[in-house]
This record gives C-alpha cells, sequence and structure tokens, in this order.
C-alpha cells in the first residue's frame, strides 16, 4: 500500500485563492509546552518552518520572564532568526516588552487583549478597558516607528467564566484595538467552543460596524474538534489570514492544560485540497514537526502529522 | 473555572433544521478494535447510546467470525437489543448474513460495496462489479421482505492504493446500488483524505445523474482531520444523513490502524451550535463514550469527549 498523496485538488466556489499562513508554534505552541526547550532548538525550528514555506512565524515573546518563563530567552533568539526572509512578528505585553523588542530591531508586534472581563482579570489583572490604555501607548510608539501591529483578541467566542460571548461586546473591543492603530486583528476562540455559524455572525457583525474583512484573521482551537469546520466558515466569508501551530503544539491531547491550537499540518491538508495556494510545502513541514516532536519528547497531536508520518515508518 | 457549557447556538443560513446521525461505534467502532468485548457490555453500549437519544444505531455485522472475530457474537447480541425503540441496522455481506439477520428479525441491512478495483479487491476478493453481483440478490430479497437496505460505498474520495479516485467512478456504482433497490447510500471517505470542495463536487456530480441528495448520507473519517470541514459542505449542499461513531470508536489515534472515525460527540456539538437538531442528549453520550473507554481500557480520541470528560475531573 503506497502513501496516498496529497488529496484531489478541487477548488471550492465562493473561496479565496490565497491563505495566509500566521505560524503561531514557536510562540503560542512553546509558551504552552511544559518542556524546556534549548534556544538553539527554537531558532533551528523557526529556520525549518520557513524552509517550509511559512512566511509568518510568530518567533517569541517579549513578557517577564516570570510570568512565561518557557520564553525568558527571546533577546538571545531573536538575533538568531531576524536575518530570515520571512516576517517574525513578536509578541508585546507594554512598553517595556516593545522596548527589548525594537532595540532587537522587530518589526512586527503584537498584543494580546480580552474580549471578556474574567480574562482580562485573570490573564492581564486589569479591566478590559485598563488593558486597552495600557495598549494605547504602545500601539502608538510602534505606529510612530513604522511597526506593524497585530492585535490578538482572546475569548471572542466563549469564555470558561461568563459562558458565550455576546456579539457587541467582542465588536466593541475590536473597534477600540483598530481605532488606536492596530493593522489587523486575530479572533481567538481560546477554548475552541465556537462553531461555525457562530463565527459568520462575528464576522458580518464586524463588517457591520465598518471593520474589513482584510483586516481581520482568525485563530481557532481544536479542543471541541471545530477549528477546521470554523475555518472553511472564515474563508467562505472572505478571511485570508489564519493562525496555526505546526504540528498542534501547545495542544498536548491528553493534557488539561491543553490549549488545543490547530495545528498547520491539518489546515495546510484542506487548504491545498480546495485549491488554495500557502506556499507551504507539506511534506516538510511534518518533517519538522517529526523532529520538534521528538525534542519535546512526546507525538504530535496533528491528525495530518500522525497519519502522514506513520505512512513515512 | 466553570465548564463552559454548549456553544452558542447561531443558526446558520442553507443549513438544514435536523440531521440524523446514522451511529456505527457498535459495528464499525468496535469491529476495528482490538479489544475483545463481551456481548453484555456491547448490549449495554447500545442500549446507552438509545438512551442518550441515538435513533439509528447499527447494532452489529452478520459476516463470517473468520473475518471479523469482534463480530462473531451477532447471534447473541442482536436479540438483546432488538426491542430497543430505535432503528437497529446490521451489515449483511452476502445472503448468508442476510438469512442469519433476517431470521432473527433484522428490519434494516447494510451492504458495503468499494468505488475502486483495489479496495474491492482488497476486501471483497472480487471486482467492484463481481461485488455488486453479490449484493443484487441481497438486496432483492430484502427488498421483497420490504427490509431497508443501506449500501455503504468505500472510497468514495481516495484510495491507498489508487490515490485520489474520479468522481465518474463513484457515481456509476452509486447509480448500480440504487438501481438494484438500496434506498439509501453512505459515501465513504475511507482513509480521511476529503476536502471540502471534493465533497461539494461528488454531490453535485450525483444529483447531476439524477441521485437526489435525500438518498445519500456520508461516512467522513479523521485521519487528516478533515470530517467535520467535510460534514459542513455536505450539509450546505443538504444532506441530513451523517455516520458517526460515538467517542471515536475504531480510531485510536496512535495507532497505525487508525481508522479514524468521525466522533459523535464532535459532530453533536458542531451541529448543536448551528441550531441543527439532532435529538441527542450530549452529556448522556460523553458518559456513554467514557464509560466505554473504560471497557476497552484506553481514553476516547474524540476532541469533545476528553473536553468535557476532563472538565468533569
Amino acid at each position: 500500500m503506497t502513501a496516498p498523496g496529497l488529496p484531489m485538488t478541487v477548488p471550492a466556489e465562493g473561496l479565496p485563492g490565497r491563505v495566509r499562513i500566521h505560524e503561531v508554534g514557536a510562540r503560542d505552541g512553546l509558551q504552552n509546552e511544559k518542556t524546556a526547550v534549548p534556544t538553539e532548538v527554537k531558532a533551528e525550528f523557526v529556520r525549518r518552518l520557513a524552509d517550509a514555506g511559512l512566511t509568518t512565524i510568530e518567533a517569541t515573546s517579549f513578557v517577564h520572564p516570570r510570568w512565561v518563563p518557557q520564553l525568558a530567552d527571546a533577546e538571545q533568539l531573536f538575533p538568531q532568526v531576524a536575518g530570515l526572509p520571512v516576517d517574525l512578528p513578536v509578541l508585546v505585553p507594554n512598553e517595556r516588552g516593545l522596548d527589548r523588542a525594537l532595540a532587537l530591531g522587530a518589526r512586527r508586534v503584537a498584543v494580546f487583549a480580552s474580549a471578556t472581563e474574567s480574562f482580562a482579570k485573570a490573564n492581564l489583572n486589569r479591566t478590559v478597558d485598563e488593558a486597552l490604555a495600557m495598549f494605547e501607548p504602545v500601539v502608538s510608539r510602534a505606529k510612530a516607528e513604522q511597526v506593524h501591529v497585530r492585535g490578538y483578541l482572546s475569548m471572542c467566542f466563549g469564555d470558561p467564566w461568563e459562558g458565550p460571548v455576546p456579539v457587541p461586546q467582542v465588536v466593541r473591543v475590536c473597534r477600540a484595538l483598530l481605532d488606536m492603530g492596530c493593522d489587523e486583528l486575530s479572533l481567538g476562540d481560546t477554548i475552541g467552543v465556537a462553531t461555525p455559524g457562530h463565527v459568520t455572525s462575528l464576522l458580518t457583525a464586524l463588517n457591520g460596524e465598518g471593520v474589513p474583512t482584510e483586516a481581520l484573521g482568525v485563530h481557532f482551537h481544536d479542543t471541541y474538534g471545530q477549528a477546521l469546520a470554523n475555518t472553511l466558515a472564515a474563508l467562505r466569508h472572505g478571511v485570508t489570514t489564519v493562525d496555526a501551530s505546526a504540528g498542534g503544539l501547545g495542544g498536548c491531547p491528553y493534557a488539561k492544560s491543553a490549549t488545543g491550537n490547530l495545528a498547520t499540518e491539518d489546515l495546510v491538508w484542506m487548504l491545498q485540497g480546495l485549491g488554495i495556494d500557502t506556499g507551504v510545502d507539506l511534506g516538510r513541514l511534518v518533517a519538522t514537526s517529526v523532529w520538534m516532536a521528538e525534542q519535546l519528547g512526546r507525538p504530535s497531536p496533528s491528525r495530518t502529522v500522525r497519519a502522514l508520518s506513520h505512512q513515512e515508518q
């Protein structure tokens, strides 16, 4: 029995011809892994992701090491990958983080807001509006330096404390992030509870408030297996920026702490089958995730990685 | 942190109001599990599935025990569940199997055809047309007894030996199964490689050849994580019969033999969020799958089962 190879490509009506994958494995993935990863391995990971054709690779986070010790080596890592011919956004939680990122020459940064009060309190120890006020000088200084700013927005669909999140509440925070100067938003389903109708509903409401679809990316988690169905709904709405994590990093399937990031490979499999260009070489990407899984000492939770690497055994 | 509960229900345009889930865990699931399951446990499993609101529960298979030893107890099992107020289809590979099923009072049977020559040869040791000839008297005798007949069709999208399967080849076998009297078809993506455009393409071609969507069910595998996205495409096309396996039975995520059945819980999560009625009580279904996983001695591969049962811990 030979490998089934790639799926039949059948372009589907009403879908974009190209999707930009915002690869979050090296940041969102590794910051949720318990295993400490040496800086050299992280740098090699980013290099391999770039070699696999990913063009936007979130590299690390300039948060205080006390909060995210897994990424405490941001100063050492960033210079090792800065020369790669790809976009390398980094997370900055505040002005101190922005200073550190700018000092190293970062040209793309991201801030991390919350659509709900409960998560703003838990994650940032602030109200939603206090967090926005904290980001305002970060964004305005970045824009003054002509640095591209992404605004992550967590809990856009459901919140573990508050349940389903009302669409108008999400729209308000999106509007605030764009008004302060964010170039793009990433709508996060942080606990993975969203379903496709909810996705379409939020995107439609945002358009109704004057937010163009081009400014929107989607960030789905596979906690309940919904990430690709939700992605399909977003693509049908015209979204062309999709966040994913190589190998599903950050989402160990049997851990209670699973974040359940959508695996980049599962996304690429679907997009290739739909005739949507991503620039990614799936074989190289799978090989990269298999290699990274070896570094972490556990198998990848990505179904596509498991299926294709089993076939290679 | 409390459980996030059910997703926000947001009815999506162009989708059916109700979906019938054809539950295959007790047959397609258990026949692919290595663990031998006692007949009493199987009967209890079927009872619990019915109690969770599933109305079509494929109970077992009347194949020769040499082929599928896991289901060699069909004669003992069926009478134990036959009184349940649900439909209980059973698989019959040939006339001998039909005799056994009819003798026990089965009112719904299923035959299992292949869209590709390679799989017909591997699974049935026949050509596609020889297999159809074998099913012809099975279907005609069943219809003479006013027994409902489902025709499974494997390898409708990709085949491990032949690669992508041409749509006209699938349409031809579908037409033959309907012409011989099958009441409904189940279009199987046996190796899980399909993507949503391919699904829409096949369904459209079938309609073009006079096959009504009402006669079609879909049977997706999650081998590459595509099952729910493919289901969404089928729902948008008007399909209202979806096969799934409670707890994802039959698809151990780390086994090379993984069949990767779509987990019923992941399906129900999506359908509930889309405002589509299934009659299923998700909490009871998850509890059933957790119980069955204990019998099998391994965790369920369903993401929704894992997410909800973790929260209950």
